[in-house]
Protein backbone atom coordinates (compact mmCIF):
# COMPACT_ATOMS: atom_id res chain seq x y z
CA UNK A 1 0.00 0.00 0.00
CA UNK A 2 1.04 3.56 -1.00
CA UNK A 3 1.38 5.88 2.26
CA UNK A 4 1.40 9.42 0.97
CA UNK A 5 1.89 10.76 4.28
CA UNK A 6 5.06 9.03 5.40
CA UNK A 7 8.17 10.48 7.35
CA UNK A 8 9.58 11.42 3.69
CA UNK A 9 6.25 13.76 2.73
CA UNK A 10 6.67 15.73 5.92
CA UNK A 11 10.14 16.28 5.67
CA UNK A 12 10.06 17.42 3.07
CA UNK A 13 8.14 20.26 4.41
CA UNK A 14 11.05 20.81 7.13
CA UNK A 15 12.81 21.11 4.43
CA UNK A 16 10.74 23.70 2.66
CA UNK A 17 11.13 25.74 6.09
CA UNK A 18 14.88 25.45 6.16
CA UNK A 19 15.28 26.63 2.81
CA UNK A 20 13.42 29.81 4.10
CA UNK A 21 15.75 30.14 7.21
CA UNK A 22 18.62 29.39 4.11
CA UNK A 23 16.88 32.62 2.10
CA UNK A 24 17.22 34.50 5.55
CA UNK A 25 20.20 34.41 5.83
CA UNK A 26 19.47 32.16 9.12
CA UNK A 27 21.42 28.62 9.92
CA UNK A 28 19.02 26.55 7.83
CA UNK A 29 17.22 23.87 10.17
CA UNK A 30 13.22 23.30 9.60
CA UNK A 31 10.71 22.27 11.77
CA UNK A 32 7.18 21.00 11.50
CA UNK A 33 4.70 19.58 13.96
CA UNK A 34 2.55 17.09 13.30
CA UNK A 35 -0.81 14.96 14.62
CA UNK A 36 -3.11 12.87 12.99
CA UNK A 37 -1.20 13.35 9.42
CA UNK A 38 -1.60 17.28 10.17
CA UNK A 39 0.53 19.95 10.10
CA UNK A 40 -0.17 21.67 13.32
CA UNK A 41 3.25 24.25 13.51
CA UNK A 42 6.00 24.89 11.23
CA UNK A 43 8.80 27.15 11.72
CA UNK A 44 12.57 27.71 10.80
CA UNK A 45 15.41 28.97 12.83
CA UNK A 46 15.32 32.32 13.56
CA UNK A 47 18.83 33.39 15.94
CA UNK A 48 19.46 36.21 13.69
CA UNK A 49 16.47 38.04 13.02
CA UNK A 50 14.96 37.76 16.36
CA UNK A 51 18.96 38.29 18.14
CA UNK A 52 17.65 35.18 20.27
CA UNK A 53 19.72 31.79 20.87
CA UNK A 54 16.87 30.21 21.83
CA UNK A 55 14.55 30.63 18.65
CA UNK A 56 15.67 27.64 17.18
CA UNK A 57 13.02 26.01 14.60
CA UNK A 58 11.79 23.06 16.75
CA UNK A 59 11.71 25.76 19.77
CA UNK A 60 9.13 27.84 18.06
CA UNK A 61 7.55 25.04 16.66
CA UNK A 62 6.66 23.08 20.59
CA UNK A 63 5.70 26.88 21.33
CA UNK A 64 3.42 26.80 18.20
CA UNK A 65 1.86 23.33 18.42
CA UNK A 66 1.32 23.50 21.74
CA UNK A 67 -0.84 27.27 21.10
CA UNK A 68 -2.77 25.22 18.42
CA UNK A 69 -3.58 22.29 20.36
CA UNK A 70 -3.88 24.64 23.84
CA UNK A 71 -2.36 22.21 26.06
CA UNK A 72 1.66 22.25 26.70
CA UNK A 73 2.31 18.83 26.01
CA UNK A 74 2.45 17.55 22.45
CA UNK A 75 1.49 13.44 23.16
CA UNK A 76 0.40 12.11 19.93
CA UNK A 77 2.34 14.65 17.96
CA UNK A 78 5.81 13.75 15.67
CA UNK A 79 8.06 16.36 14.92
CA UNK A 80 10.24 16.54 11.84
CA UNK A 81 13.45 18.50 11.77
CA UNK A 82 16.04 18.64 9.17
CA UNK A 83 19.11 18.13 11.18
CA UNK A 84 19.21 16.49 14.67
CA UNK A 85 18.55 18.72 17.98
CA UNK A 86 21.15 20.32 19.55
CA UNK A 87 21.06 20.02 23.89
CA UNK A 88 18.65 22.83 24.85
CA UNK A 89 15.87 21.27 21.63
CA UNK A 90 16.65 17.86 23.33
CA UNK A 91 15.42 19.29 26.71
CA UNK A 92 12.77 20.97 25.66
CA UNK A 93 11.70 17.99 23.26
CA UNK A 94 11.90 16.01 26.78
CA UNK A 95 9.25 18.46 28.66
CA UNK A 96 7.07 18.17 25.40
CA UNK A 97 7.02 14.29 25.57
CA UNK A 98 5.79 13.84 21.25
CA UNK A 99 5.39 9.82 20.42
CA UNK A 100 7.87 10.53 17.87
CA UNK A 101 10.99 13.13 16.52
CA UNK A 102 12.02 12.43 13.22
CA UNK A 103 15.41 14.32 12.40
CA UNK A 104 17.25 14.34 9.01
CA UNK A 105 21.27 14.59 8.98
CA UNK A 106 22.99 14.40 12.65
CA UNK A 107 25.00 17.13 14.11
CA UNK A 108 28.24 15.97 14.72
CA UNK A 109 29.71 18.90 16.69
CA UNK A 110 26.49 20.46 18.90
CA UNK A 111 23.97 17.27 18.11
CA UNK A 112 22.25 16.19 21.56
CA UNK A 113 23.16 12.64 20.77
CA UNK A 114 26.67 13.91 21.76
CA UNK A 115 25.92 14.27 25.00
CA UNK A 116 23.93 10.81 25.93
CA UNK A 117 20.15 10.26 25.72
CA UNK A 118 18.47 13.53 26.76
CA UNK A 119 14.80 12.57 25.37
CA UNK A 120 11.75 11.14 26.99
CA UNK A 121 11.42 7.57 27.73
CA UNK A 122 8.69 7.57 25.98
CA UNK A 123 9.47 9.48 22.56
CA UNK A 124 10.74 7.41 19.20
CA UNK A 125 13.30 8.22 17.50
CA UNK A 126 14.44 8.29 14.11
CA UNK A 127 17.03 9.69 12.25
CA UNK A 128 18.63 9.72 8.63
CA UNK A 129 15.36 10.58 6.66
CA UNK A 130 16.26 13.09 4.08
CA UNK A 131 19.93 13.30 5.55
CA UNK A 132 21.53 14.56 2.30
CA UNK A 133 19.29 17.40 1.38
CA UNK A 134 19.76 18.53 5.17
CA UNK A 135 23.31 18.20 5.13
CA UNK A 136 23.58 19.89 2.01
CA UNK A 137 21.90 22.55 2.56
CA UNK A 138 23.50 23.49 5.54
CA UNK A 139 27.20 22.62 4.15
CA UNK A 140 26.15 25.33 1.12
CA UNK A 141 25.13 27.76 3.73
CA UNK A 142 28.67 27.79 5.15
CA UNK A 143 30.31 27.73 2.08
CA UNK A 144 28.58 30.93 1.21
CA UNK A 145 28.96 32.50 5.23
CA UNK A 146 32.96 31.73 4.13
CA UNK A 147 33.34 33.19 0.72
CA UNK B 1 35.23 45.44 52.32
CA UNK B 2 31.10 45.22 52.26
CA UNK B 3 29.98 44.25 48.52
CA UNK B 4 26.94 45.15 48.83
CA UNK B 5 26.34 43.65 45.18
CA UNK B 6 27.00 40.03 46.01
CA UNK B 7 25.34 36.84 44.95
CA UNK B 8 22.92 37.27 48.05
CA UNK B 9 21.80 40.77 46.85
CA UNK B 10 21.28 39.43 43.13
CA UNK B 11 19.81 35.91 44.60
CA UNK B 12 17.51 37.80 46.74
CA UNK B 13 15.71 39.59 43.36
CA UNK B 14 15.72 36.14 42.23
CA UNK B 15 13.69 34.57 45.16
CA UNK B 16 11.46 37.82 44.59
CA UNK B 17 10.31 36.55 41.12
CA UNK B 18 10.49 33.10 42.24
CA UNK B 19 7.29 33.79 44.60
CA UNK B 20 5.88 36.19 42.15
CA UNK B 21 5.51 32.45 39.82
CA UNK B 22 4.47 30.84 43.13
CA UNK B 23 1.45 33.32 44.08
CA UNK B 24 0.51 32.70 40.28
CA UNK B 25 0.47 28.92 40.90
CA UNK B 26 3.52 28.49 38.34
CA UNK B 27 6.29 26.09 39.61
CA UNK B 28 8.15 28.40 41.98
CA UNK B 29 11.84 29.63 39.82
CA UNK B 30 12.20 32.80 39.19
CA UNK B 31 15.76 33.97 37.39
CA UNK B 32 17.80 37.69 36.94
CA UNK B 33 20.49 38.39 34.40
CA UNK B 34 23.02 41.11 35.53
CA UNK B 35 25.50 43.22 33.89
CA UNK B 36 27.88 45.70 35.40
CA UNK B 37 25.74 44.88 38.75
CA UNK B 38 22.68 46.10 36.89
CA UNK B 39 19.55 44.04 36.61
CA UNK B 40 18.88 43.55 33.01
CA UNK B 41 16.31 41.05 32.86
CA UNK B 42 14.38 39.23 35.69
CA UNK B 43 11.40 36.55 35.06
CA UNK B 44 9.95 33.70 36.75
CA UNK B 45 8.59 30.46 35.45
CA UNK B 46 5.57 30.48 33.28
CA UNK B 47 4.55 27.44 31.33
CA UNK B 48 1.38 27.26 32.88
CA UNK B 49 -0.17 30.75 31.71
CA UNK B 50 1.67 30.72 28.65
CA UNK B 51 0.67 26.86 27.86
CA UNK B 52 4.58 26.12 26.62
CA UNK B 53 7.16 24.26 28.28
CA UNK B 54 9.93 26.35 27.31
CA UNK B 55 8.77 29.17 29.19
CA UNK B 56 11.32 28.73 32.11
CA UNK B 57 12.68 31.60 33.89
CA UNK B 58 16.18 30.74 32.28
CA UNK B 59 14.61 30.68 28.99
CA UNK B 60 12.50 33.93 29.44
CA UNK B 61 15.37 35.91 31.10
CA UNK B 62 18.07 35.00 28.39
CA UNK B 63 15.43 36.53 25.79
CA UNK B 64 14.78 39.06 27.90
CA UNK B 65 18.36 40.00 27.95
CA UNK B 66 19.60 39.85 24.68
CA UNK B 67 16.66 41.91 23.54
CA UNK B 68 17.42 44.73 26.48
CA UNK B 69 21.56 43.91 24.64
CA UNK B 70 20.59 43.85 21.24
CA UNK B 71 22.86 41.29 20.81
CA UNK B 72 22.29 37.43 21.40
CA UNK B 73 25.63 36.47 23.23
CA UNK B 74 25.18 37.52 26.75
CA UNK B 75 29.23 37.48 27.78
CA UNK B 76 29.98 39.43 30.29
CA UNK B 77 26.75 38.46 32.29
CA UNK B 78 25.85 37.01 35.50
CA UNK B 79 22.86 34.32 35.47
CA UNK B 80 21.02 34.08 39.07
CA UNK B 81 18.48 31.48 39.44
CA UNK B 82 16.85 30.16 42.44
CA UNK B 83 16.69 26.05 40.93
CA UNK B 84 19.07 24.73 38.91
CA UNK B 85 18.94 24.74 35.65
CA UNK B 86 17.50 21.72 33.50
CA UNK B 87 18.66 20.36 30.64
CA UNK B 88 17.08 22.33 27.93
CA UNK B 89 17.85 25.70 30.49
CA UNK B 90 21.64 25.14 30.29
CA UNK B 91 21.56 24.04 26.35
CA UNK B 92 20.53 27.57 25.88
CA UNK B 93 22.84 28.85 28.66
CA UNK B 94 25.16 27.06 26.54
CA UNK B 95 24.52 29.18 23.33
CA UNK B 96 24.53 32.56 25.57
CA UNK B 97 27.71 32.11 26.51
CA UNK B 98 27.81 33.88 30.30
CA UNK B 99 30.23 34.52 32.19
CA UNK B 100 28.89 32.89 35.11
CA UNK B 101 25.82 31.35 36.45
CA UNK B 102 24.70 31.42 40.01
CA UNK B 103 22.09 28.79 41.38
CA UNK B 104 20.44 28.47 44.35
CA UNK B 105 19.87 24.79 45.34
CA UNK B 106 20.00 21.59 42.89
CA UNK B 107 17.10 19.70 41.44
CA UNK B 108 18.13 16.10 42.09
CA UNK B 109 15.45 14.82 39.60
CA UNK B 110 15.68 17.23 36.70
CA UNK B 111 18.50 19.44 36.85
CA UNK B 112 21.12 19.60 34.10
CA UNK B 113 23.88 18.68 36.41
CA UNK B 114 22.60 14.85 36.33
CA UNK B 115 23.61 14.80 32.80
CA UNK B 116 27.12 15.93 32.61
CA UNK B 117 28.66 19.09 32.08
CA UNK B 118 26.32 21.03 29.77
CA UNK B 119 27.44 24.33 30.09
CA UNK B 120 30.00 26.47 28.14
CA UNK B 121 33.49 25.84 29.34
CA UNK B 122 34.15 29.36 29.59
CA UNK B 123 30.52 29.35 32.06
CA UNK B 124 31.48 29.50 35.91
CA UNK B 125 29.37 27.86 37.93
CA UNK B 126 28.02 28.29 41.44
CA UNK B 127 25.49 26.86 43.27
CA UNK B 128 24.28 26.54 46.52
CA UNK B 129 23.38 30.44 47.04
CA UNK B 130 19.78 30.75 49.51
CA UNK B 131 19.58 27.32 48.55
CA UNK B 132 17.22 26.32 51.52
CA UNK B 133 14.88 29.52 50.64
CA UNK B 134 15.08 27.95 47.31
CA UNK B 135 14.21 24.79 48.05
CA UNK B 136 11.43 25.78 51.25
CA UNK B 137 9.84 27.41 48.71
CA UNK B 138 9.67 24.10 45.80
CA UNK B 139 8.46 22.39 49.01
CA UNK B 140 5.60 24.56 50.02
CA UNK B 141 4.38 24.63 46.58
CA UNK B 142 4.23 20.73 45.81
CA UNK B 143 2.70 20.37 49.50
CA UNK B 144 0.08 22.86 48.84
CA UNK B 145 -0.51 20.83 45.15
CA UNK B 146 -1.27 17.48 46.96
CA UNK B 147 -3.78 18.86 49.16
Amino acid sequence: MIEPFDDQYFMKLALEEAKRAFEEDEIPVGAVIVAKKQVIARAHNLTERLTDVTAHAEMQAITSAADYLGGKYLRGCTLYVTIEPCVMCAGALYWSQLDKIVFGATDEKRGAGKVGSLYHPKTAITSGVLESEARELMQSFFAKKRK
